[in-house]
């Protein structure tokens, strides 16, 4: 047996999420020193504090400065309340859309032995007792709800940390870069530890909870903790949806009247659409974000834990070896709270190029540290062998196996982090010669910027290959779910450098909008670059991980459903895999054309505003802000519904009229597409947005040649960024939540599907 | 036994080539009769014969009149020298690599008994004696070269057919729309029979001279036409791609300095990339094209008639059993011809409006001609049972099973075409609503003509699978192999409504470059506009087709390899599955990047004729054709290399380093994720092409408001349609011979993969 007792074990996972709660609060303490006024009334007082700072190089007008205090804090104010209310009134949506998805879960799986409260023969020794198939429904179906319920949580608390970082950043961007990036990177931390910790602690409570009724059924209760999965990825689906098209739809419109027809810069107060966009950054960006990551997390841990359960762990009760998965987490959480420590208190960033040399090295230092983690876990948690169940054969395992799974995971991450790095980063070739194409129009720039897209597949693809080689070869599905974690181990420091981005975005566009001095824009305008950088690793990281976890369900599922093979020479696995390699740009198409058709009445609205008030443009009349603000929220309410039950129903229509084949099919069809198609969207989507970036610093020879805002090359650039809008914060991101959804989707429903499912392949 | 007797089918087959050769002729024979005067000085006596012409509706200067022919005969030669320079440049690069690999092939299967000459044990009855491995590697080679040779001929041909019909289209085009129309129509039916019948005839060919060496063994002997395929496909590929890379390069120059920034009309005469664009347009949509199809029926057929000889039609020796896809395709050529004189001699289109639906007519009625035709074949050729491989099993089948297979094929064409006419044609709503979209810029345009393009993909990818589905159940991979035949058996009037787009394309530029009226414009660029549809409809056959011929493919590779199962849930399998899915990504990177910076090389080149040659742009001085032509023959030769070898190194690495499971993931992953791209890459590029003609033509309430050319909306269409030139016209119909070849490729190295292959697997 392993060194770990149960004892230790049940209190090193919840001290660790304690941790992780404790540092997420320290680091938004540090923050809320940042003095905003919290009344537009008293900014005299804030207006007194911020004047002792600034001494670094201030050449602000004293005159103004307390104006400046205020309408910064309004702003924000601003922002947030369109941000809390959108939020509010999606989850308005979604309690509706949760409760009743909770009572289908509920009949789906009690109907497969017609709702019988017998208890079966336990599937680990028949000649014991098991709890009945009904109990299994109630239990996925409250586990759906803790699972939406954390991720609602996860983005909302997000949302709350960012819209109060936002403002925080644009103030302390006066005194420096490096004060500035310290509140976006702090609060981006604030974010990724309260989410880290959270969806740790809320499952390692419901999983002893669940204990308390379920005993010795180990399968049994991981079947039904799988539920949780579904609840955290539903939930991401439609923020990641709606909140994308909320903000891209406020994003295009607002550039293409403000940047292309009126030539006012980006986040100028007198363009109608500016709050809407700076209202998206955080409920798409971030709160979208938040929760698509907390479901990656649900659901491989979900995935690891059924497996696990149909192991020798599970049928030895080695509650140690059990919980693996979830001490790699808590690990992680660790390891993190000191790698933010170097980037807060060591090696601070003290100027505009340390900035994305620091964010890279957070990425990297945590991988280093967090290896190490792992193999102290492994050594304490795992008896030195054992055996995993590999599709009706038993497989024997040991434990160093496991830690080159889980270390295969966190390395292609990282792998997928530097790859993403150099193909939308501005210090490199690709972008670089993306925005040369802008010489020669949009045209050109759009046709480099798909070809970078392309490009940037095959080095992630191929890392994601070689873990899932290595997780497959060594542990079966086992291997693979911890892969996932691996990758996943990090996240408080993923989403720290992830929320980063667009808290830094913000922070531009309160300093712009509150009418700061040109060099405080100049520098969030560099935060905000290297945002787009890391926004794009975050991206990476999310599909990766994705592509790792959906194959772990896969494999669940397979297990869960009965079938030994998933052979692609049987016409209906097949037929499964060709349809379900079609699904992500079903889902494309319509996100895009929702963003399309959103960004075109906002275009409408805001054309309006210029050409019917009188004074707008001149700054002398503020816009009606409220009407783009409505317009982007009618639109991502009424238009995440189609995607979203695209993504919902597939599963259950394709497992109950095409049977349990098909949709194995279906959904190594989707995994396989759907990547392809998020990486490339993701990726060019960040080379388009940097391209324009790197015009409009003029940091090069080129780059100067290139520019000034307003060129012809200029203008091209900002069409390739706003095409590249919804590809990068619509489409590409919701991608990876189809097809982790399909995957948990179809293993919850999977007795449903064995036992009713086919209903027309088995006439045809 | 069947009705047909063997001397029956024996007289069949090369009397229906037959019959489509001199039909060919006729047609050409019919153009010719077009009077083109045959040197730039005898314009007077052909101008003369025109005279009596132009009585419809004839308001030229009757001064200009004889210098206008003249004209258009020096344009069509200037286009026909360029082409015919430019293919035979490229075949002398095609000759090397195909000696080159004619000698992998025979190295590699050679080595697979260690050129040993000696006979083995028939794999249908081992107490008989078959022909070596060594026979087989030569005549596999010799096969290659002769499938290679058919398709450059394919190609070639296709070229000079359509450069001896352009300028007659322009000439007739002064007659009315009707005669054009018959001109450009007949001209494609020349190049559609004569390449359907040529690589019916030759396959046959090669079949009877073969037969004689093999005798009885039909297994190696069918094994060996394989070859066929191959080389078919090869050139198809280069083609495709330099093609593809030389049109649009000189496609997208053209119209970003002329139409964007120097504002003159599409083919001016002033613009020097002109003939290089119109040159291009023979050697990518035409060339490639024919050698694309033609690539795609060598490979169907191969892959059905190998299928069918380790059937019991194989070792019974039903030669008529076994000649039933090559009957179904003899059938075809009779079909289209009669389908051709509806169009020629029945029902003639008279205005303008007609053309579009007489090109859907023609689809239909050959449609349902063939449903008849084959049932008539299936009741002559084929035994009323007999029994089918199915990976290790025998499969009992009926003969109308095998009608139900092919037509399923033939009807999911039809499908097809008409989706993508709906996607593609500017009088059905979703290129309108493209079209609106430039209202508001570029940038929407993209995002709208991106969405269209994924939503096109989805009842295609059903129809595929509906017949997938069909052909897999009844027949197994033979199933899917004449699902594939029979989208392909209609053939020769795909490609005369697919010729015809180039052709009228061509016809439009000699007409503007030669000066003719205004009206003659309008009626070829209508020719066009319908041309652009049918041109997306080709590519959707191309594309359909390709995905069942590389099913079919696929499983005789399987067959060959000895693999009885692929499954997704063996680590090997997966990550070809994944690596596979990534490829058309890679694949599709680098095209567009090729025709990105040879499209930037021909800007420049533009840019700098106008700026230095004084009176260029007045028209008093002509432009320097030839350096725009070599700056594309240049970039075409170079970067079709890359791509090129990927596509044909892919399947051998990975054969050789990981295995024949590994080697089947990938192409199972290629397929899925490729057809994707294919499609919508395609119908974007059509529909935004459409869009664009829809503003520039005018023809609703609508159209005119966002006209006229060089208004805002118009310039962001072009911009939208020059993005989609390589989408549609190098990437997208590049990836599907990508799929097909990789998968007959691996056929035809399947005795070398599974004897020496998987290096590095087989150690990890």
């Amino acid at each position: 047996m392993a060194v770990l007792g149960t004892a230790a074990v049940e209190a090193l996972i919840p001290v660790a999420a304690l941790i992780g709660i404790a540092f997420a609060v320290l680091q938004w303490y540090v923050v809320a020193r940042v003095p905003v006024p919290s009344h537009a009334g008293d900014g005299g007082a804030a207006g007194g504090k911020g004047g002792e700072r600034g001494s670094e190089d201030d050449e602000e007008d004293s005159v103004d400065y307390r104006g400046v205090e205020a309408r910064c804090a309004e702003i924000q104010r601003a922002i947030s309340i369109g941000a809390t209310s959108f939020l509010l009134t999606e989850y308005k949506y979604l309690a509706v859309f949760t409760a009743a998805f909770a009572g289908v879960i509920f009949l789906f799986l009690g109907s497969v032995r017609r709702f019988s409260a017998r208890p079966e023969p336990c599937a680990y020794d028949p000649a014991r007792e098991c709890r009945p198939a009904v109990a299994n429904a109630a239990f996925s179906a409250v586990a759906f709800l803790l699972g939406a319920l954390t991720s609602v949580l996860s983005g909302y608390l997000g949302m709350r940390v960012a819209t109060f970082a936002n403002a925080r950043t644009a103030l302390e961007a006066r005194r420096g870069v490096g004060h500035a990036f310290a509140v976006a990177f702090r609060s981006g931390a604030a974010m990724g530890f309260l989410l880290a910790s959270s969806a740790l602690l809320v499952l390692y409570a419901t999983v002893n909870l669940f204990g308390l009724y379920y005993g010795d059924d180990w399968r049994g209760l991981y079947e039904s903790i799988t539920g949780y999965g579904l609840g955290g990825s539903s939930v991401a689906l439609f923020s990641r949806v709606g909140g994308g098209i909320y903000t891209k739809a406020a994003d295009v419109g607002a550039d293409l009247v403000g940047k292309v027809e009126r030539n006012i810069p980006e986040d100028d107060p007198r363009n109608p659409a500016v709050i809407a966009d700076n209202v998206g950054d955080n409920v798409g960006d971030i709160a979208g974000m938040g929760s698509d990551l907390f479901g990656s997390y649900a659901e491989s841990s979900c995935a690891a834990l059924f497996v696990a359960s149909i192991s020798s762990f599970g049928t030895e009760h080695n509650f140690a070896a059990m919980m693996y998965p979830l001490l790699i987490s808590a690990v992680g959480i660790v390891v993190c709270a000191v790698t933010t420590l170097i980037a807060t208190d060591v090696a601070q960033v003290k100027g505009i190029d340390e900035v994305g040399p620091a964010l890279k090295r957070q990425i990297l230092i945590s991988t280093v540290l967090m290896t190490g983690g792992i193999a102290v876990v492994t050594i304490l948690a795992l008896p030195a062998r054992f055996t995993l169940f590999d599709f009706g054969n038993k497989k024997l395992v040991k434990n160093w196996h496991l830690f080159i799974c889980v270390s295969a995971g966190l390395w292609a991450g990282l792998v997928i982090g530097y790859v993403t790095e150099y193909f939308t980063s501005n210090a490199y070739s690709p972008v670089q010669a993306v925005a040369r194409s802008c010489r020669t129009g949009a045209a050109t720039n759009v046709i480099f910027g798909l070809a970078v897209g392309y490009k940037s597949v095959i080095v992630p693809i191929l890392a994601i290959a070689a873990a899932i080689y290595a997780g497959f070869r060594l542990a079966a599905m086992y291997g693979i779910a911890l892969a996932a974690l691996g990758m996943l181990s990090t996240i408080a420091t993923g989403l720290a450098i992830d929320a980063y981005g667009p808290i830094s975005d913000n922070a531009g566009g309160i300093a712009e909008m509150a009418g700061m001095p040109r060099q405080v824009r100049e520098r969030t305008d560099a935060l905000d670059a290297a945002g787009n950088t890391t926004a794009a690793i975050g991206k990476g990281f999310a599909i990766g991980s994705a592509a790792l976890v959906s194959l772990a369900l896969f494999g669940a599922y397979v297990s869960r459903a009965g079938i030994t093979t998933v052979d692609v020479l049987s016409p209906r696995v097949f037929v499964g895999l060709l349809v379900g390699g079609m699904l992500p740009y079903w889902f494309s198409a319509m996100t895009m054309r929702s963003v399309g058709s959103a960004a075109l009445r906002m275009v409408e609205e805001v054309r309006r505003q210029f050409d019917t008030i009188p004074g707008l443009a001149e700054g002398r009349v503020a816009p009606d802000y409220a009407t783009c603000v409505r317009i982007s929220t009618d639109a991502s309410l009424k238009k995440m519904m189609a995607p979203g039950a695209l993504v919902m129903l597939s599963p259950l229509v394709t497992g109950t009229l095409f049977g349990v084949e098909t949709l194995a099919g279906l959904l190594a069809g989707a995994l396989v597409s759907g990547v392809q198609v998020a990486i490339s969207a993701s990726n060019s989507g960040g080379a388009w947005d940097n391209a324009k970036k790197y015009i409009e610093a003029g940091a090069s020879e080129e780059a100067r040649s290139l520019g000034p805002k307003g060129s012809e090359a200029h203008k091209a650039a900002v069409i390739g960024d706003t095409i590249g809008d919804p590809l990068k914060d619509t489409s590409g991101p919701s991608l990876n939540i189809l097809i982790k959804l399909m995957a948990v989707e179809s293993l919850v429903f999977a007795p449903f599907f064995a036992a009713h499912g086919g209903l027309i392949f088995n006439h045809l």
